[in-house]
């Protein structure tokens, strides 16, 4: 299979270096063809402007979203985009390599989704109408390519718990899981998340790599994360709120995951990090 | 009063951009002091890397972390950097204005956060111990100032409403409100979010625009978001889980929100934007 790595640490000898090495070999070993963006030796632009789009009218303003559809559609994308995009289509999965940094992904991977996620690409995808809101959140152009999350975090894992101060890790990375991954249509896999990084040592470094070779192992034979789909008859259209009778009692981030009937009572604790 | 106003979308003629010069307009007009912090126009660099630590041997690893605080500590951080940061001490109150991009702030912006968030000034503040997790949530450097978000958003507000597609929106942004704003020790106000931007015409202007001039008006006045405290007793620490008797039946973002006793049974569904 065909996997596309896209990593975001701005020092090779890091951990995430040391894992991202680690990744690609045993995935290699495994037969897989393994294809890495790593931003910060890419030289990656970060921000979205009017150069992502050349060729537009010089005076005319700038509008990223129709920009975005018109460069995309008319393939005057900027090369670094067009070809991370080549990539996307190439891959069977995905994985986002990062340390979280403020809650969230590198500004440079940031970066990466608002660029390489043009309209046409990853949104505006399908019919878009108030019957219809297009094909995105289970549907859309990546659909049928697994993408999993490689996270790194110096707090500890009780800080990331269900009642911890950071929120539960879940809830924290929902934004890029369902956001960025399901959205325009990949499956996605529990993330790896390693915690407390600044302790270490190399017992726990090989124990690390132990795990996350198994995960990649794995990688064609986990289960998804089953967040509910658009357009399968969970959410009332055009307003896209869960139907009434779909876990009635239940709001949050946690509602748009269709755990098992049996599951439903405890689904408020339930994580799908680290499984 | 001293505001600044740090602002990140790249065409100047954008509804952003119209909102912007309001904001600033009224503010003036009002009598206080405002600086903007206009990213696009700055060419604010957005990746985090080791130019950000001038002076650093040049053979040794970069660390994101410990050599920010080595930089901030011995005053050899990028100009850049320390200009923001002492815009930040300068202010009274600071609003954060963007258009939400794949749920969370553009890159550019996000970018601003992880340069200018120096080891020493926004975090790593204060006592680390196994007894005393340093000042932060609630206290640290820039505690006894203000903060709020502007955002734009094309979707629709039903999108982000307690059971809309997208999660509510009061969790989409936690990660930016209580993570990066209350973190260093701001109080937050409630956010103003401007939905389905694609459908602005002069009267949603208009009135959008008087929305706003309220809420500048109100800047002092505004309860903020109560955010608990993490060092007045609601967590247990090391760990940092809230402790068994603070609203023992709640997990998630919305439990580390503080909201009267007459209002604790509705929690679930209680918002802060746009209040």
């Amino acid at each position: 299979m065909k996997v596309l790595l896209v990593y975001a640490h701005p020092e090779p000898k890091s951990l995430n270096g040391s894992l991202k090495d680690f990744a690609v070999k045993r995935l290699e070993a495994a037969g897989h063809q393994v294809r890495v963006s790593d931003l910060y030796a890419m030289n990656w632009k970060a921000s979205l402007d009017a150069d992502d789009s050349p060729g537009r009218p010089a005076d005319s303003r700038f509008n990223p979203s129709l920009d975005s559809k018109r460069a995309f559609e008319e393939g005057r994308q900027s090369q670094d985009i067009a070809l991370e995009q080549e990539k996307l289509l190439w891959a069977d999965a995905v994985i986002l390599q990062f340390p979280l940094w403020w809650f969230s992904m590198p500004a440079i991977l940031k970066g990466w989704v608002e660029r390489v996620y043009a309209y046409g690409f990853a949104y505006g995808v399908g019919e878009h109408s108030d019957a219809r809101w297009g094909n995105r959140y289970g549907e859309g152009t990546l659909a049928g390519k697994r993408a999993m999350l490689i996270v790194t975090a110096g707090g500890w894992e009780s800080h990331y718990s269900p009642r911890g101060i950071n929120g539960p890790i879940d809830d924290v990375l929902f934004p890029i899981q369902h956001g960025v991954l399901f959205y325009p249509g990949f499956d996605v896999l529990p993330p790896f998340v390693i915690y407390r990084t600044s302790r270490m040592d190399e017992d726990r470094f090989s124990t690390t790599c132990d795990a996350l070779g198994q995960r990649l192992d794995d990688l064609w034979k986990t289960a998804p994360i089953p967040f509910r789909p658009q357009n399968a008859g969970a959410y009332d259209i055009p307003q896209l709120t869960l139907r009434a009778e779909i876990t009635s009692d239940q709001s949050g981030f946690a509602a748009h995951v269709r755990w098992s009937e049996r599951d439903a009572p405890s689904e408020a604790s339930k994580s799908y990090a680290n499984p």
